[in-house]
C-alpha cells in the first residue's frame, strides 16, 4: 500500500497594499492551502485571488480563521467568550466558502491560525467553541491541527474528521512538542536535514527529537512555514525526498480522512 | 386575487457593547429582516442572535451588506474599486449565510445598506459590482431596492429577482424620489397618515407626492425605518390598515418574485 | 482640616452612531472624567464633544486608554508585547491631549480601562509598560487606580502621582478586594446604603466588608459606574451625603496628589 | 544668496507584521519625514521606531494623517463631515506628537496622505477642516502641499506656514499638474533625467512640461515617492545634482517658511 501525505501552508495573508509571502511559489510545492479570512489577515479580494491561484495549481482550499486583530496578525491571544469565538470561527469559514464558490472551489478543511490555534490547543472550552463553529458550517470539514492536544480531542469528540500535522522545518523536543522559536536552533534551515526529517516522519512514522529520542507518530499533513527565507528550499527538498521514497503527495480531500476514521 | 406585500426593516445593527434599535418589537410587525453583516454594524454574535429572533417570529432573513466603516455606520460613501466591492458584498452575504445556517434558516434576499445603497443607485459600475457579488453567492437571492435606479437596472440585467420597495414613513417628491431628510417634513410621524399612505401605495398602486401629484407605482416591499421614535407606531398602524384593506402581508420568499418576473 | 475627595467616572464611550451612557447627567455629579481615546470606544468627535461637556461642567479631564478592541469594548484581555502596550497607551493619551487642547483644557490624569486595568493590576511587566507610556507623555499626570495592586506599585516606583480609588456602588470582600460582579449582591443599588458606605470610607477612612469586617483605607477618588440603572441615584446620594458630612468634592488637580506625595 | 530646498518622503507606513518601504535607506537622502499616524498605516510601535530613525539621521518629523482605512491604505476617498475630518486630523497629529515627544523630537510639519490630500486639494470645505485640525494642535506646523490648489489656499487663509512641494520623479503637464499615473510615461525612472528635472525646478525655478512648455515655479520641498523600484536611485541622483549646483538641502524647520511668509 502506498503511503500518502498532504503538504499544507498558510496563504493569502496579504492585506490591501501590504503583500506577504510568496504564495505563487509555495503553491507549486504544497497540496492544500490554509487561506486567511479577513480577521487577522486577508481581505475579500486577496481571498479571491488566493483561491484562484490555488485552483490553478490543483491545491485544495481550507479556511485559516484567526482572532480579529490585523495589527497583531492574529498572534496575540484575545480573551473571548466561547459563544463569540464559535460565531467568529463560523463567520470566517462561511465568508471564505462564499468567496471560494465564486471561483467554483469547495472549502474542504479548516486550520486555526496563530494565537487561536494556541489557545484552542490548550483550553478545552475554546477548543470546543472552535470545533462547534466548524461543524455548524459543514460537518465534513477536515480539522487540521497538532496531534494530542485539546483541539484534536475536541474535534474527534464532536465527530469532525481530523488531520494530524507535523512541521517540515521544526525541531522537536523529547515530549513530542515543537522546540520554541525563542531558541536559535528551533528551525531546520538545511534542505537535506529537512528531507531526512520528513522521510523519517512519514515512511518510518518516527520523529527523532533534538536529543535523539525516537518518538512514534502518525502524520496526515506536513506544514510548511511560509515566513522563513529558507522555506521554499526546505519544502521543495522535503517534497522531492518523499516522492523519491515512494510517498504520494495528496490534497486533503484525497487523503480520505473521514473514511479512514470510520474504518479506524 | 389577493394583493400581497412584504414589510422589511434593517436589523442586527448592534455591535458588541453597543445596542441599537428595538429589533424584538419590530420583528412582530415586519416579515423580512435585512441583517447587518459585520462591516458597517453587527458582529458574529449579534448576527446569530438576530437570525434566531427572526426565525422565532417567522420573519425571512436577508443580508444587509455595507461599506466597512463602523465609525461611520456605513453612511459615508467610500471610493472602492469595482472588484473590491463585488468581493466585499459577496463576503458579507456568505458570512451571514453561514451564521444563518447554524440556526437552520436560509438567506433569501439582499438589501444594500446606507451609502452603499446610495452609490449603487447612482453609479452603474458600482451597481454592477453589487449585483455580481450577489449573484455569485446565489442567483436566487432577491435584490430589494428602490425602483427605477441604477441598482434595480443592474439587478434585472444580470437576472436577479428584484423586489421594489417604498417607505412607510417617508414623504415623496413629484418625481417619485424621497424627500430629503434634511427637511423637517421628510418623515411621516402620524400613524394615521402613514396608514393612508401605504394603503394608497399598495391597494391603489399610487403614491401621492407632497404637492398632491398622483404617481403610479408597483411596490413589492414596504420598508420601516428602525431609528425613529415613531417607528413602531407608524409601522403597526400601516400593517393593520393594510390587513383591514384585505392585503396579505408576506415574507419575501412568499412573494414569489422570481416566478412573477418570469411570467412578467 | 477639611477632608477632600474626588469623584470620577468613565465617559465618552459612545462611538459614531452608537450612544452609550448619560454623560451629561453624570457630569453634574462627578468632578473628573475618564475619557475614552478611540481604541476601545470613543471617536475623535465624541472625544471633543465630551471634553467640551466636561469643561462646561468644571470637571477635570483624564485619559481612559484601553485595548484596541471596539467589538469587545476593551473588556477582553489581549496579549501584547510590553513595547507595543507602552506605545499604545502613550498614543491614546497624546491623542486625547491634542483634542483637549482644541477645547483649551489640559489632560491631568490617566485611568486605564477595563481589561487593560485588570492586566496591569496583576502583571508587573504590563503595569510597567502602562506607567512608562504615561510618564513619557507627561510625568505630572495623575494615575488613578485601585490601591495595593501592581499598577499602583509601578506608578509609585516610576514617580507618578497616584490617586487611590474606591467604588461608590460596589460591595467589598474581607481582603479589601471588590466582590465579583458574577454575584448578585456585588453592587449597591440602594442610594442610602451607598451614601453610608462612602461617608464611612472618606470620613472614617474605613471600608466595612460584606461580612462586617472593618478595613482601614485612604481614598483619593470615588468611582461611579456609568452603566447601572441606579448609577445616577446612588452617585447623587453619595455626593450629597459627603457634602453634608463636610467633605469637599474636588477635581483631581485640586487634590494636589503630587504635592501630598512629596510631603509624604 | 544660497538657494535652499527641502526633500521629504512618506515614512512609517508599515503595520504590525506588514513591512512597507525602505525607510532606513530613504532617510539618508531626505531631510523631512512624513510619518503615518495609525489610521491608513502605521501603528504606535512603527511610529516610534520611525521617529527614532528620523532623529538618528537628522531628519525632521511631520505628521502624515490619512483616512481611517487600513485596507485601502488611505487611498480611497471617504465621505466625511467636516467636523469629523477636523477632529480626525487633529487626533492623528496629536498622537504622533506624543510618540515623538517620547523620543525627544518635535513634530514640525503636516502633509495629508493620499485620498485625504486629493479631497482637500479639490474641496474647499474639506481643505478648511484639515487646516483647522492642524492649526488647533499647533499654529506653527508647516503645511506641506501641492501649490495653487484648495488646500494651499485654505492653509494660507488660516495663517499656517505653507511649504509648496514638487515631485522628483513625476512628469508634469502643460498646466502644471502631475501627469496621471494611469499613463506609462508619468514617472521619471532615469536618475539623470530626474537630476536635470530637479535642478531646473530649484535653480532655474522652472518646470519643463512633457510637451516642452516652461512653467515658472517656486518650490520649497521636493517629494520622493517611496514605492517605486527606482526611488532610491533617482532620489540620490537628484540630491547629488542639487548639491553640485550649490543648492543647500535643509530640513523644513531650517527652511524658515513662516518667517519668509511674514517677510513676503
Amino acid at each position: 500500500m502506498t503511503t500518502t501525505v498532504n503538504i499544507n501552508a498558510d496563504m493569502g495573508e496579504s492585506f490591501g497594499r501590504y503583500t506577504l509571502g510568496d504564495d505563487a511559489s509555495l503553491l507549486k510545492i504544497i497540496k492544500s492551502a490554509n487561506i486567511a479570512c479577513g480577521m487577522h489577515a486577508g481581505d475579500p479580494t486577496v481571498m479571491r485571488r488566493t483561491v484562484e491561484l490555488a485552483k490553478a495549481n490543483g491545491v485544495s482550499v481550507g479556511a485559516h480563521p484567526g482572532f480579529n486583530d490585523i495589527w497583531g496578525f492574529g498572534r496575540r491571544e484575545m480573551q473571548m467568550r466561547a459563544n463569540d469565538l464559535e460565531n467568529l470561527v463560523a463567520y470566517q469559514i462561511a465568508a471564505l466558502a462564499g468567496i471560494s464558490s465564486m471561483v467554483g472551489v469547495p472549502v474542504t478543511h479548516v486550520k486555526p491560525h496563530g494565537a487561536l490555534h494556541n489557545v484552542a490547543s490548550r483550553d478545552p472550552d475554546m477548543a470546543c467553541a472552535v470545533v462547534k463553529g466548524i461543524k455548524a458550517i459543514d460537518p465534513n470539514l477536515v480539522l487540521v491541527c497538532l496531534a494530542t492536544l485539546e483541539l484534536e480531542k475536541a474535534g474527534l469528540a464532536i465527530g469532525l474528521p481530523v488531520a494530524r500535522e507535523a512541521y517540515i522545518d521544526r525541531v522537536y523536543e523529547d515530549d513530542g512538542s515543537l522546540r520554541s522559536r525563542m531558541n536559535d536552533d528551533a528551525m531546520i534551515h538545511d534542505p537535506e536535514v529537512a528531507a531526512a526529517h520528513v522521510v523519517r516522519m512519514i515512511v518510518d512514522r518516527t520523529i527523532v527529537s533534538r536529543s535523539g529520542k525516537r518518538i512514534p507518530c502518525t502524520i496526515d499533513s506536513l506544514c510548511v512555514h511560509g515566513d522563513e527565507p529558507t522555506t521554499l528550499a526546505t519544502a521543495a527538498a522535503a517534497r522531492k525526498a518523499l516522492e523519491q521514497a515512494g510517498v504520494r503527495i495528496a490534497t486533503l480531500p484525497e487523503m480520505n480522512i473521514a473514511k479512514r476514521a470510520a474504518v479506524g
